[in-house]
């Protein structure tokens, strides 16, 4: 049995690829790539250059490709289906034409009109009606992220019938660790857990040993409450059902990390104005352009805070100090700021911030401001009074230094909370807002008060 | 059947229990706990002041009670710790008592040294043998996280003798979805899923059809490899196997979801210096030490900042427009590098970036600076143009910025690549690093041409 020491090491099966590439040797390739899992070999063309991809995508085999093709991240994906459709778009239909309904629901949206008409209508009746159920929810809703490949038993037949009915079926949809007990209107009254099917007596009927107290998710549920259902139950798969109770799905635990992995990058990648489906080597022209509205927008910020500066031009040139020391003050505010908006960001996403507990959360958080305020102050002063022999100017930025931490602590708690009342990501805008309060407050601060008291 | 719609809302639990505990209402909250999951509750006490949270556990039977400890952050789990050893300790071992010896293995360094000894000499032989193999691994490896509850089985056997003995056997570990096959000297040889197990003809042996072609862990893999390894296999457990490839546990998807979780919250927090196991409503006293650090850190960078425009106070004397537009420069410099280095990051996590095409990224990176640059080089240098009437304002801002793009770009991608060479975390130095450079290099472009031009 492998041990799997070194094996999924994308980095390293790179630097593999890229040499059978170079000397020609695709057997070796075609090798390597069986080997390797479909997502392993998505996450092995992300890393490749976008003409390298349409190469490799091309030597897997039908079913492979269109697995690859869901494992893909979107942006990747749709230059990948660019590239493919303008050489030769029947690939294309082949490796979709394999994908089981609902991964082909991740992914039908992607499809250029011409080639979904094609894929679709080779699906059969059965098929169809799958994929419409699943695309009939909206995406990052349960609905959209279940698959209908569920088992269902009736509550009145014994375990010995279930184990037989089992055996005659043959087979079994992956992660599948429960049987799903439904009436005859298709309404789910309980689960029966393989564990229990397996050690329990078989001449027991289903209704005797079925779980009962379980939670059934419902198909509009949003993707991110999903994903907390599954963490704080440990589930494997979850029912899925519609208003009335009728199970309609399921939801498995690998489609959850899928989502607990997008909610995570969508955050960190949200900080620099990126999506969390960013091509890491998508064409120079695509990528510029993304990035420019994100530097515009930042770009505002940095004329206001300018435009602030501007104000006090005169105050600067009477003591050019001030235009050393300045960003010293506008900076420490930034940084203590987010430090308190990405512990408020992550409360939110955890809903554990609410009415009963955000004034203890401001009170504190503007106590931990004050402190850290005072001691930088201190130390800021002492370095600035000794630089420039002047103790006014010590005073001066001691005093902006803690107002403008104070500002950033109430900003910092409270601006993630009015974008989220007013349906604005967060983790998105939150952080140019903040930097906008604390260059203004910090700028205004130190040089107004330079002026009120210096001139 | 309940349908979970508003169940799992942390938010909406923290509003009932604010109000049964004003009212006095024990009994409501005793019923509102027990409705809910340990994780659930750890969620709870997490947005709860720290002496409520006391108040809590107490009310939680023991079992449940030791469960919360597993899942609640550390932070909050080492105060809520010392607050039960302040009053009664008793409680604590009791809790501690009730937990399965790969669970208490996450705790039991938090434990004061008395009650882990009271704790630990509770065990039985054999507890204290599983204990002491999981804790025989350092944390954040393969062999750390694994349970050592697994059900073997011989390949001579029949399927019928194995349902047989799990008949007998009458339970299984939660999240068990196959069973291993192991030789006379505990080498695991494969493996038998349940859904074989359950649809095969029972007249077959284990070794017919037991699946060999899998990957076991190491058990001193890292944590992050385990977690890539199951994201790309769809796994929900896997066999952890030692250098001989003997049979030591198995890690469950639950757990790898909550390393995914906690990876992610690394890099999110870490951005702010912050820890993911930061506590929101710890002691003002300890938040404002932990993050007087980083802002430290930070203010050698302002200085460094500041001692640059310093060297050009005369320059700023004679044209104060300059210390009006001088933040422009460095801050755009920051936002553009930060988008670069979030990529790199994760490219890094993902293991998608080597020597095979670290090139290709920043040929790749520097054209879109380039283009980011000249773009909003002549946006500004109009803008700054009109602000000041003075054409050579603008000239010089324009060059300034795509001067400190293009640095933002080099730094973005260099920084991560040689803080992971050094072991240092990307995630947590990068930015400052960055921040630097482009601070550093924004006020020299932009003073320093300004001395030699204007001057």
């Amino acid at each position: 049995m492998p041990v799997s020491a070194e094996h999924d090491d994308t980095e390293q099966h790179l630097l593999a690829l890229h040499q059978d590439l170079e000397t020609g040797k695709l057997a070796e390739v075609k090798q390597l790539l069986h080997a390797l899992t479909p997502a392993e070999i998505a996450d092995l063309l992300e890393a490749l250059k976008p003409k390298d991809r349409l190469v490799i995508w091309r030597m897997l085999p039908a079913d492979v490709a269109g697995e690859v093709l869901v494992e893909l991240n979107e942006e990747a994906r749709s230059g990948l289906i660019k590239a493919i459709e303008s050489t030769d778009s029947e690939d294309l239909v082949e490796a979709a034409g394999t994908l089981d309904p609902d991964d082909l629901a991740d992914i039908v949206e992607d499809l250029p009109e011409k080639i979904r008409q094609q894929v679709v209508q080779a699906l059969s009746h059965h098929d169809r009606s799958r994929l419409e159920k699943v695309l009939a929810y909206p995406e990052d809703t349960a609905g959209n992220l279940m698959h209908t490949d569920t088992i269902t038993v009736r509550p009145d037949v014994t375990l010995d019938v279930v184990l037989r009915y089992l055996r005659l079926r043959g087979e079994m949809p992956d992660l599948t660790d429960s049987l799903y007990v439904v009436d005859k209107d298709d309404k789910l009254i309980g689960i029966l857990p393989l564990s229990i099917l397996l050690t329990a007596d078989p001449d027991k009927t289903v209704r005797e040993l079925m779980v009962t107290d379980i939670e059934a998710i419902p198909a509009n549920l949003p993707a991110s409450d999903v994903a907390l259902l599954f963490e704080h139950h440990d589930w494997v798969s979850a029912p899925v059902v519609d208003e009335e109770g009728r199970l309609l799905g399921r939801i498995t635990i690998d489609d959850v990390v899928d989502v607990i992995r997008d909610e995570a990058e969508h955050n960190i990648m949200s900080h620099a104005g990126l999506s969390e489906e960013v091509d890491m080597f998508a064409p120079v022209k695509i990528s510029a352009q993304r990035r420019a509205v994100w530097l515009g927008v930042n770009l505002i910020t940095a004329f206001l805070a300018a435009w602030v500066i501007g104000l006090y031009e005169e105050t600067i040139q009477k003591e050019v100090a001030l235009a050393v020391l300045m960003p010293i003050v506008a900076s420490m505010g930034g940084i203590a700021g987010t430090q308190t908006l990405t512990l408020v960001i992550r409360g939110l996403a955890l809903k554990q911030i609410g009415v009963t507990n955000v004034n203890t959360l401001l009170m504190k958080e503007l106590a931990v401001a004050f402190l850290n305020g005072v001691l930088w102050a201190v130390v800021v002063g002492i370095i600035a009074t000794v630089w420039f022999q002047a103790i006014h100017i010590g005073l001066l930025i001691a005093t902006a230094m803690i107002i403008n931490l104070l500002c950033a602590a109430l900003a910092g708690v409270t601006i993630p909370l009015l974008l989220q009342k007013m349906g604005i990501d967060p983790a998105l805008a939150g952080g140019v807002l903040l930097t906008t309060v604390t260059d203004v407050v910090g700028f205004m601060a130190f040089l107004g008060l330079a002026t009120w008291w210096l001139f």
